[in-house]
């Protein structure tokens, strides 16, 4: 198995140098392996194989909700972040790839356009009030990092609010780091075609048309200036604390056996186990057979 | 199918008269139905129905949801109200039936000894903090009834004061119902033979040590007095508007299925359904079909 995070990740190198998305294919399938490996047709593998990985986060999950309880000063917590052009597949993703964990040890919040109350205060503050608590697997659908793309591609606010976010961005996720969070951040890369195949299917499904916007269309006309955004957020905020992963998201089952293993990577690093017990056993056990 | 609310709603008749939970068997699984009608082991059925409902309550879920992007002038919610001895099954519940929807729309808070903070407000000020948001299912794991229960049967605060506290829950949940949350109450109920099997098990399977505490045997030792307690709780606040239901939970299999079930009923209730678009379909066509 290639390490999948390597296989994905971007930015980093030099900071001043855009990440050059058109130059990752949104239908290849990095670190899959082939037929010739599995004997099977792959995306039947993958979907099978990530009902087995979803198993295992759930596992993994419950022993670092069971260690936040017996040691919550660690302040241990995954956070996931979640980037995509509309359609690109967040939605789906936490469902099939969250939705394997136990819902009780989830903190997911999904953010909109900022709303009044949040627009008085500095970008970071919702932010910061949705972190998940130690123990919990924490998604943001949408971030923080809309203050550099759908702020500068439509200019919401000048160049000169928006430029200076993307080391408050590495500030604030450096410290976020330093207090326990793993922070792993995943923009679903889709194709423009694979963008009006599903525009598409909004406008021609009714289970579906409730998640179509209007909006969707004029963002789509900015796809090359939201494009460049990315390119320079993934760049400019790709660090080496909390690094961005490119995931190429136009086959739905990829996206999801592949984002999954990037969780089963990152929670094999946190070496995570079941915590000893904080109380004396053979004492509890005494008290409760003397109960009847 | 029988209706299963009403087999398993309990309180509402007089107030006065608490619900006798002695007079219910904890074994018992009301509205299953036999194996001569289904032609299956019991348990069997159960688990595989409860795979197909579970999907069901997906797409029930998701229609909330997609009315509450389109009407969130209406305010609809569903809220499911927790409660149980420990070791009564909530955690595992949860994860099988809200496991089952999609974690996006779940709002799941669990409620533990009140923080200092909390402390200085008013028993339901953290609860309405948690209510759920338009179009979401929360979840309550324990709830404003701990203010009736733990606090009455450890003398947390005297009679004056938690006494009034059924009144205040009564006003507060018809409130809630009339802003347009259905809001669904379930006491999962076990025998205290069962109790000390589950406790048993967390001191003798590694991997469940930390789901132990100390104080659960503190309670086992009040087992009557927190039953009397939820007896009350029960009656005095088993409403029309926010009726409680007993669900027998010492088997698993028949509680997940029956919360699932009673899930699925409150659901239809709702008569839910996808929304018509608040945009023009056939003008968003032809803007995506012009876009190339």
């Amino acid at each position: 198995m290639s390490d999948m995070r390597s296989l994905l990740r971007v930015g980093s190198t030099d900071p001043d140098v855009p990440v050059d998305l058109a130059a990752i294919d949104p239908n290849s399938t990095p670190g899959l392996p082939g037929r010739k490996t599995t004997g099977r047709d792959p995306k039947v593998w993958a979907r099978a194989e990530l009902e087995l990985m979803g198993a295992e986060l759930a596992t993994q999950q419950e022993m670092l909700f069971a260690q936040a309880t017996v040691e919550p000063q660690l302040g241990r917590s995954v956070l996931l972040v979640l980037q995509a052009m509309d359609c690109g597949g967040k939605d789906g993703a936490v469902k099939r790839v969250a939705g394997a964990m136990n819902p009780l040890g989830l903190h997911i919040k999904a953010f909109g356009p900022p709303t009044p109350e949040e627009r008085r205060h500095d970008f970071l503050w919702r932010i910061r009030k949705a972190l998940p608590p130690a123990g919990y697997v924490g998604v943001f659908n949408r971030s923080h990092y809309e203050d550099v793309l759908v702020v500068r591609v439509n200019g919401l606010a000048p160049e000169s609010v928006w430029r200076p976010r993307y080391q408050k961005i590495n500030d604030f996720e450096r410290r976020l780091v330093g207090a326990g969070t793993t922070v792993v951040k995943v923009m679903l890369h889709i194709s423009r075609d694979e963008q009006r195949e599903r525009l598409t299917q909004r406008l021609v499904d009714p289970t579906k048309h409730w998640k179509f916007n209007p909006d969707d269309l004029d963002s789509r006309a900015k796809w090359d200036d939201y494009q460049a955004a990315y390119g320079e957020a993934l760049a400019r905020c790709g660090t080496d604390e909390a690094p961005w992963y490119v995931l190429p998201a136009n086959r739905k089952w990829y996206r999801d056996w592949a984002l999954a293993h990037l969780l089963r990577e990152t929670f094999a690093d946190l070496n995570l186990s079941y915590p000893q017990p904080d109380y004396d056993l053979a004492a509890q056990r005494r008290r409760l057979e003397a109960d009847g």
